[in-house]
Formats: C-alpha cells, sequence, structure tokens
C-alpha cells in the first residue's frame, strides 16, 4: 500500500488549469497526491478500475473534478466508500451551473462532498482533504491550522488604492 | 437476437410513472420494447452490463430517463453505441433543471438525445425510437405517420369553455 | 433518391461555426451529407419544403442548429417524421439557455433530439445520426467504435503542465 | 372582410384557461375577436393558413397564447405582417420560463410583443390590442381611458384585513 | 399636431447603442421618429409630461428601452393608452434578464410589448411600431412587406466558409 | 408633522398579508406607522403625492412591498429622499425573482434597501426601519435590542421532534 | 473527550425534519451523533462556542443544515478545521437555490462539502459523515459496506405499476 | 466617540474597486467614513469585534460588501443593530447572484439593505448612508438634495452619437 493518500482525478487534460489549484495547497500542506485523468465517458473502465482498487491502494480521499454532464465525482462516489470531493469546473455556455447540478445532485446513497465552482473550489477541495486527514494526523492538523492562521493573518486591515 | 430493439430504463422505481409514457405511445404504435430499472449509482454494474451487451442483444434505441444527477443516460452513452434517449425526470426542489442538464450538456463523444422535462419528454422519447426504428421499418412509418395524422386531427378549431 | 441521408440545416449563416462541428464528425465518419440555410422565420416556405420532401429525397436524419427562439427544430420535427436532432446555439445574453429551452421542451407528439448548447453539441449531433444510421450499417457501424475507441484511446493518463 | 380585428389562438384547449383573460377585457371593451386552436407543431397547415389570409381576412392584431417550446406566436410572426402579442402560458416544470424565452428571444425581423407569463399577461395581451386599435378607433379610446380610469379608482387608500 | 407617430425613449444615453437599432430600420421604412432620453427614476418629471402629452402631440407608438430595474416601460405605460414597446437593455451582471424580468411582467392593466434583449429587440421594436402603423397606412405596410421579403430573400441556401 | 415616521405602503391588496409582517414587528416594537395602497401603475399620480410629500409629512422611512415588474420601491426613490425599503413579494409564476430583479437592480441614484422575498422579508423590513429609527431614539433602540435579545432566547438548543 | 464525533447542527427548529435525514442514517450506521440548534444569526455566540470546541470536545465530522442565507456551515467552517459537511434546505420562494449558492460558493480557506437540497442531501450528509469516520475505523467501514450493498440489493429489476 | 458615523467594510481587497463607489459618493457628500477589511471566514473576530463595538464607536450605518458565499453582511447584521447595507459583488462564475440571494435572503430578525451587484450597487450604498444620517441631519439633507437635482439636470434631453 503506497503512502499516497489523496487521488486528484479530473475529467480531461482541460481540467487541470483549475485541479492544479488542489495539488497546489495539498503541496503547501505537505500531503503528498497522485493526479489521474479519467474520464466517465471516454474511459469508464478506467473509473471502475479506480474506483474499484481504491481502498486497496490505500486512498483515503478522492478529489474528482468535471464540467458540464460532469458524471464523473457521481460515478466514483458509486464505486468506492472513500470520500469523494467534487470540483465543479466553470464551463462556456453555463458558467459551471451545470457542472453545480450535475455534481450535487446526487441521489440518497451516494454523497459527493461538493466545492464551489472553479479554481477557489478546486484549492478548498485540497483543504478538506488535509482536513479529512488531519482527523488522525496530528501533524498535519497542526500543518492545517498553521496554514489557517497565515491565511487569517495576510488580510490587511484597511483596503489599499494598489 | 430478441425482436425487442427498445429498451426503456431508469433510474428508480419513482422514475416509472413518468417513463411509463414512453411505453405507452410504444404500445400505441406496436413497438415492442423491455423495462429495466437501472440505477447509474446503485447498480453500476448492471449499467455496465446493459450497456455492454445491448448491440449484442439486438436493441437498436435506449430509452434511459432520470432525476437530480441524472447520470444513467450519459453513462449509457458511453458505453454503447446505441442511440441513448435522455429523459430528465421532474424533481422537487429543481424541476428538473438539474436532470436536464446533467444529461443534455455531453461532452463531444458522447450524445444523449434528449427530450422535454417530464411525461412529455417520455412520451416522444418513445416517439423518438420509433422515428429511428421507421427509418428501415416500412410498417411502423406508416403507423407513425397515422399516429401523427390522428394527433393532428384530433384538435378542435375553437376553444371550449367545458 | 440521393445517397445522401443526413441533413444539415441551421437558421442562419453565423450558425455555420456551430455547425460545422457537425459536419466535421460526420467527414471523419465517412457520412455524405449535405448543408443548408433554412430559417424558420425568415424562410418559412423553404422550411415547408424541407420538411414535406425529407422522405422522399431519401433524408434518414435531419440535424437542425438554431439560436435565441430557436423554433427551426422544432418546426421540422413537425413537418417531417424523420428523426431530427437539435443542436442549441450559444446566444449573447441568454448563453443559449433560451435555445435550449426553444429546443427541448417540445409537447407530446413532435419530439427533438437535444444536444448540449454549442459546439459540442453539433459534433455530438453528428455522432447522433452516425449512431442512428448504424443500426442497418454494419460498416459504419465498426467506424463508429473505431472512431468512439480512438477518443477513449487519445486520453492521457495523467495531467501534463504544458 | 370581417369586423373581426382580433384573433385569439392558442397551442392547445388547455391553453384556454388562460387566454379566455384576453378575450374578457375585449368583451369589456367591446371589440369583436374571434377563437381559434392553432398549434405551430399539430396542425403547421392551419398555422401556416391562418398566417397567410390575416391581412385579407381583416386581421389587425392577432393574440397568440403558448406554453414549453412555444412556437405559435413566433412561427405566425413569420407569416404574416399583421402585429402578433405573444402570451407565454405557465408550465409544470419550468413555470413558463421557457415559454417566455421562447416567445420574447426573437431574431431580427419578425417581433412578438411579449406579454407576462399567465393569466395577467393574456388580460394584458386584449388591452395591447385594443390600444392598437384604438389608435384609430376614438370611441374605443374613450372605453379604453375609462376602463384604465375605472381600474385606477377601484384602489382602495389603505389595505382591509379582510 | 407633428406628423412624427414614433417615440423612441430610453433611460440612459447609454442604451443609444442598443436603441439606435430600432431608428435605423424606422429610417429604411421611411417612418419619422423622435428620440429622447427619459429616465424614469432621474427624470420623473419628463416622463410624466411625455406620457401625459404623448395622445395629444400625435404619438402613435412609444418604443421604450431600458436596463436592469427597467422601470421606463412600464411607468409610460401606465401615463398614457398609446402603446409601448419594451426593449430590455443588456446588463453586465444578469445579462439583461432583470431588464426582461421588469419589463416584462406587469400586471395586469399596463401592458408593454417586450421584445428580445439587446440590439435585436431595438430592430423589432421598430419593426413592430411600423406593423402597428401599417395596419391604417397601405403604403408603409407595402414598405414592410418588401423590407420582410428582402429579408428573406437575402439568405443563401447553403452556409459558406467564409 | 405627524408622529409617524414610517410609511408602509404597496402595490395592491393582495401584497397585505405579505406586508402585515412588517406591520406586525413595528407594532411589537411600539413604532407608530400609517398604511397606503400606493400603485405605480394603477395610482400613479398617488405615488408621485406621496413621494413628494413624504418629507414635509415627517416620514423617515418608507417600506414599500409590490410583486412582479415591482416598480413601486424604486419609483419612491426616485421622488423623494427618505430612505425607501422594498420587499420582492412572492410571484406565481417566477417565486419573487421578479420582483427581486426589478426592486434591487436600480442604478445609481437611486437606491432601495432591498429585503428577502415574501413575509421573512417583510418582518426584516419592520426591523430595517425601527434600526434607523432607533440610530437618534434610545429608547426605541434598547426595545430593538430587547427584542433581538428576546429571538436568541427562544431558539432551543436542541431540536425536537415535535 | 465523548465518544460522540459527529455534530448535527442546524439553524433552526424548522430545518429538523430534514436534517432527521441524517440522523436516521447515522443510527441505521450505528455512529453516535449529538444535534443542536446553532442559529448563525439568532445564536452567534453559541456558534462561536461550538466551531471553538469542537476540536477538543472531540468532533471529528460537523454536519450542518440551513436555509436561505444559509451561513452556519460556512461560518463554522471558518471557525474550526474539523470538516464540515453542508446541508441546503429546502426554500419557499426559491426552493434551496438560495442555501445552495450561500453554502457552496465558499472562497478558498474555508470549505463546506456541500450535500444536495433537501432529504436526500441531509441523508448523504450522514453517509459523507460515516464514509470520513471509516477511514479509521474499519468495523464502521464494513457497516458502510453493507448499508451500500443492501442498498443496491434492494432495486427491483424491472418497474412495477403499483 | 469619533464623528465617523459610516464603515464601510469588506470582504477583501479584492473588493475595494467596487467599493470605492460608495467611498467615493460619501466623499462627495461630505460624509466621513472609514474603511475596513472584515473577512467573514479569513477574520471571524476581526467580525466579532467590529459588530460588537459599532454602537459604541458611533457608528450609525454600516456598508459590507462581499461575493460568492457573502456571509459578511448578514453575520455584521446578526452582530449589531447598527443598519448595514449590503452589496453583492460580482462574481467569475455565478455574476453576483451567489452573492445576491446570500446577502438579500436573511431570516426574519436580521436585515441586510441589499443594493445591486457591483459598483452602482456600491455607490447606492453611499446614498442610502447619507440618506439614513440625513434624517436627522439638514445640512447632509441639503447636499444630498443637491446631489440628486444635479444628477438629474446632467441628463441630456436628446442621444447623441458623438
Amino acid at each position: 500500500m503506497s503512502d499516497i493518500k489523496v487521488g486528484i482525478i479530473m475529467g480531461s487534460q482541460s481540467d487541470w488549469p483549475t485541479m492544479r489549484e488542489a495539488a497546489t495547497v495539498l503541496d503547501e500542506l505537505g500531503v503528498p497526491y497522485e493526479t489521474r485523468i479519467v474520464s466517465a465517458h471516454r474511459t469508464p473502465d478506467r473509473l471502475w478500475d479506480y474506483g474499484k482498487t481504491a481502498v486497496d491502494r490505500g486512498l483515503h480521499v478522492i478529489i474528482a473534478g468535471a464540467g458540464g454532464a460532469a458524471h464523473l465525482p457521481g460515478m466514483m462516489a458509486s464505486k468506492t466508500r472513500v470520500p469523494v470531493i467534487g470540483v465543479p469546473v466553470q464551463t462556456r455556455a453555463l458558467s459551471g451551473v451545470d457542472s453545480l447540478y450535475s455534481i450535487v445532485q446526487m441521489p440518497k446513497g451516494f454523497p459527493v462532498a461538493t466545492m464551489a465552482i472553479g479554481a477557489a473550489g478546486a484549492a478548498n477541495a485540497g483543504l478538506m482533504a488535509a482536513g479529512i486527514l488531519a482527523i488522525s494526523d496530528a501533524a498535519l492538523a497542526a500543518r492545517l491550522d498553521d496554514w489557517r492562521t497565515a491565511l487569517s493573518a495576510s488580510i490587511p486591515e484597511v483596503p489599499t488604492d494598489d
């Protein structure tokens, strides 16, 4: 079993500029992860395999980003009990409302922990994954607390014109 | 190979009151069909099997109804080249806009022939299936023409108060 | 009767950059087609003629793209039993939600097989047309299978930064 | 040429409870009218005939109500220069937003004078028709002024609990 | 009484690039008009005066464009029985859906003939005004028929790549 | 000058069941008020008069409720500098989104302090009015503090099944 | 430190019929939990205390349900690193779209794991909480697997009319 | 107690280009103010302190701008009885509809005086604040009247092409 506990998957290469935000946050928090392109529609067998082996491969959290009829997070949630965090990628015509509805409106039985549309949502997926891992990892919990403290400390008191 | 060329599938028993409209239309047109509950999330392996065997079992069209994060039509379209007609089932909070977006906004490669939300859409799925089969079935084409003619003929010229 | 079985029609020249995606896919699959501008509002008689002669001219599928109050696909569906695939073209103010609703929300009797908004929808219209023709054309079915296999094979396993 | 100058048409009998509001207002204003069911999809030839003969039959205004993919008002506007007033009928899943977008988002060349969704819109269609006729009918103008004055006078100054 | 029968009014100078489309169409049809900036909120007294004198000044149609909480068309409709055509101007945040709802959802008593959002809607407002005037102006009716015929004739049969 | 500092106005009697919530809150806080039906469209002169005399009559806050193309709050804001609080009344077809957009999307120069759609918004309009008056009324400020404290104190710690 | 690792909190007693679904699922899975009413607006200090003590009290997951301007989940996420699962409660005017946007659109730094609107979302919140705890609790993981297997096994193959 | 009666707060530095419009209007009206970055999520304690001390510090109005899950205005309203004016900042994916819903849909007890999305809303927040202060400040009332008069006077009668 690998020590990689977080898998970042996405429906296509074009989702990577968004999903990279999740990777960046995990890097900052010292959480190792893997990245994969797993298309629900174009590579359904890859999805099946990824889901079926997730527990045995030691994954604790899966971050899944997709846009449009974004079936990847929900289908992954149906294939494994490993918690799935969904990131709705912004789309051209519907701005990601299609992605959001396709990811969040899951039926009873198969939750997807849905984040905000776009890059902020991807960053937060990384933080949510870290928060889940931190439940049983005191060192990570401390790093996450520090990250949060630093974020708060970075906010100036007064807005500036430039 | 069976002589059943149309499969009507749906995500749950609760979709049947909607999807029955498709069955009724096919009955009226003398088109045999099968009905199955195939949940993308609760019975993904059933979806897999249904999709993988669709061509060999002689299915020519699949009608798939689902609500909410309605992944069934799109996932079926990813598993078989048999044309998939999608019916967005109306939902409680979002009235089926979630179902519609999840079904219609498919990425390049995997079309779902999306119908209107709810019962009218299900009836039209039956008609669309019949129209596809009628391309190479002159008798069905004639019955479909008759069905359409009868529908037009049933429209009164003047509205009546009761 | 011509050997052209697919008609690609659109409401105006400005829809062509979108609808060309359908043509490109049909080219890739070796499916001959014709292209026509048929405006429901500006050339209603052209629409009437196209619909009335579609069966006799040997058309098996009609792909119709339109934007805004996109009446072309639905009106064509009312004039012929030939299956109509609708493509909602993206619009300036409403991003194609107007096109989508005008095309998909057809009343019982006249289905339009609605695709996603914009270019992906147009490409999928070509694939749906090919899927319908492939029911009775084994060679095309094989080419379509190959096209789908190639699409799946083109997906890399891991996202790359450039 | 008849002295009926207003045609009230609608897509189906089920639109009549809404469209009756237009008729009631025209009754109150002493404006004669005819009522017809003209379905864009089920009776397209009836639509064609109605549009083509509208000028010769002496119609000055056409009020057209429809729901869902509400093509009737726009198609009528394409067939005649007689001003068309469109009434979006409320629908079950989308509350008439589909009707509204299908009616109002007409392309350049074919305006539809769109009213509010539902019964208030139908009543206003009657008033708009009367306002158009009143341009060249001083007696009707006076009755319309009276109707408006009476409406204003009917508003109490203070709300009451019962 | 002037021979100007159409007033084009708008909420602000920034609406002019949209509303100019109405003026252009009226120019093409040989219909004289006046243009005014009448802000419902910034110049309410100007609105009052314009509405109160509209009949006496010989206006037959008022075209009113506005964006956001677009109160101008509806308030004008409350001040005069002269038919008011409303043009929802596209807005930055809500793309003109705010303008559309504010204009079209008028209560019983005060119709606004609402056009499409943006430039196409403004052009159509000009055509609708011409159509109303053409009821009692045979020469204008002929010019309008010609305009429509020319529009239809301008549509090529086949789309071209450049 | 009266000692009534708050005017509650609404577009029609049918808005009173919603707007009564504002009155109830003001009763609870011991703030006197008047109630009036002032329809922007049906009684525009009443609106004009109310707005023009508001300052002189000693009104400090105006609460205005309306539904649909809800022009009352915004038009009142254009006629007086007295702060206007707007309450979007829920509507049948669009659930009050039309009311909300028509009230909140005011152009620069004429703010309307918009509350939530429906009864909660009306109650909050009463609280906002009280909060504004409390700036210079220490006794009212104390009563408002007590009201808020009582609300907080009324929240049980644990939910109960009945 | 208690052995209760899941807190179910909600903005008001009226949210309990929805949130009870989360409790029911946790009961079925043998996961102890506490329930609290914590209103972001009415009891902000209670929110503060709950968030500040969450880690020390041994909470591993917080499920937070709220409707409208649903600030509870996001504010709780700002006060503790314990993962927060958000449930958008359906609302009267906006059907829970307001709740959904207020919960899911969190800025970078403070993720809320958002579930579907309404009862299905609440049930899924329970399952997501269980899935998170199951990462380090093999017995719970087995029970969760069994629950999922039973759900899948409960789906009939064919829909039935009654 | 300071003579600064208006606090302009915002969730982040990135809101300042929007919120500066409020400051500019207050400058024009000669109303002193302070500006602060107070993030509901990143600096919740700062929010708490600001709210708890607002009355004692002599603030009469608080203008709060935020985007996305915009909790700042509502949370501030829960911490102080000082009237809070909320400005929904435009967002990338949802154009500020998320901000609007999160700010305006407050539950009974905690009103936020919500302005239009974006810069016009921010400017109007300044005017609303001035209008509130003007109730008990005759000099400011006169300046506000002048500001409004100048705005009206600046509107040309006829639009110009340039």
